[in-house]
């Protein structure tokens, strides 16, 4: 199969379903964590350094580590779509990033905007956090179909539903098979 | 005007859409079966084993069959924005089969999720079905989008609702003209 | 900063919500004005013939007016994410013009579709061009997404609402600093 691309905003549960991963014969790796390793095998100390790199340096460290992720074979990434920050929402894959990590599934795990909102916040659950969420989700669904036509790569969507975990690792394992 | 590629969900009614074409002196081709005429041109004996080559190999005839549809002049292109596989939604339309055909434009046929299903299926429509047509036509949206930049296609919507058949179709006549 | 993109569909308030990029020491633009001076520096005479040119003409100009404003230092580009013609939804920032430019920041600005087109037709609201307007804001998110993926650029949305104006240009503006 090759590379697994995994995504998910925050609180959707995605280390959790990314879990039966190993059972399948996958490595997991985390992006950040490889894009790391580059930056450490050149001599960048520590990450908050790697985050004040020009752009083209970042650009380039992004190249680099998709380029590694390709040649471990078998191996399901943890990443983003998308990052939501000060400025908006950053594509967590752009293209000089799928180019080189070609990946053969983009998987979004998915919950209700509802079900995201009530596990980020066990107490109160606003409207506005729902929201959020539900942008969110939808940005990332059009930032992976067009990463999935850049790179032919087919586009999944696991539920990970409350109280229903096991069908949503099921679900992705059988992605896998 | 050149290439106008039809898309749209099984069920929806596209080549019903498309039969007013000729009359507006349009050329109609399967992408499917001119990809099949340039793997048998070298070769290739069914669409089977077609579907066995090497993935970088069909990309290659994908792209011949792209090239090929360009130089055909005012031609009508039947064809899937993406196809459900067990593995996710495939584009069907990726990156170097749409810069080989450069279309014109990219219609997508639509109606409510509930129509399809209905068309599907005469006698039961589950809700199962409404939500998975309304998300496949979600992600044929998104890849449609998403090519229509690449190459700079304007993206046209056609809606073929239950008994209005003939706006439909006139509704694509006059996109060709 | 550099190059921030603004688009909106007509009627949305696009020009007011920019109001406050001067203050925040950017120049503004409008992308189709730059274009048209590239053009008459070779001798176009008017906007007329300038749209009359052959499309890879037009696709030459676009890219050189992109390069021009990437080289304006801090500038905020009016323009459209998409154009509503009669051959469908035309990428107003297609991917040639975006690398020329490779903005920063795309903003959305948006509003509800009720309030777009009433704010376009004071008098009678119809049900129809509300529907058109929630298409065409799908069209330009859907649009928007992928051009970001291909230059790595933010996606925000700034929300102009009815009687909170000075809500949104604050939120414009939050973005510049």
């Amino acid at each position: 199969m090759g590379v697994v691309v995994v995504t998910g905003v925050p609180g959707v549960g995605k280390s959790t379903v990314m879990g039966g991963a190993s059972e399948a014969g996958y490595a997991i790796v985390n992006f950040g964590d490889i894009m790391f390793e580059v930056a450490q095998s050149e001599g960048v100390p520590d990450r908050d350094q790697m985050r004040k790199l020009p752009v083209a340096e970042q650009q380039r460290l992004q190249r680099l580590a998709g380029e590694k992720i390709t040649s471990m074979g078998n191996v399901v990434v943890d990443t983003h779509t998308s990052i939501l920050t000060k400025r908006g929402y950053l594509p967590g894959l752009p293209e000089w990033t799928l180019r080189a990590m070609s990946p053969a599934i983009i998987v979004m795990v998915e919950a209700t905007p509802t079900e995201i909102a009530g596990r980020r916040a066990k107490d109160v659950t606003r409207q506005r956090d729902v929201d959020d969420v539900a942008t969110h989700q939808e940005v990332n669904r059009a930032f992976a179909a067009a990463g999935a036509v850049m790179v032919g790569a087919t586009v999944a969507v696991v539920e990970n539903h409350d109280g229903r975990i096991d069908e949503a690792v099921a679900q992705f394992q059988d992605l896998l098979s």
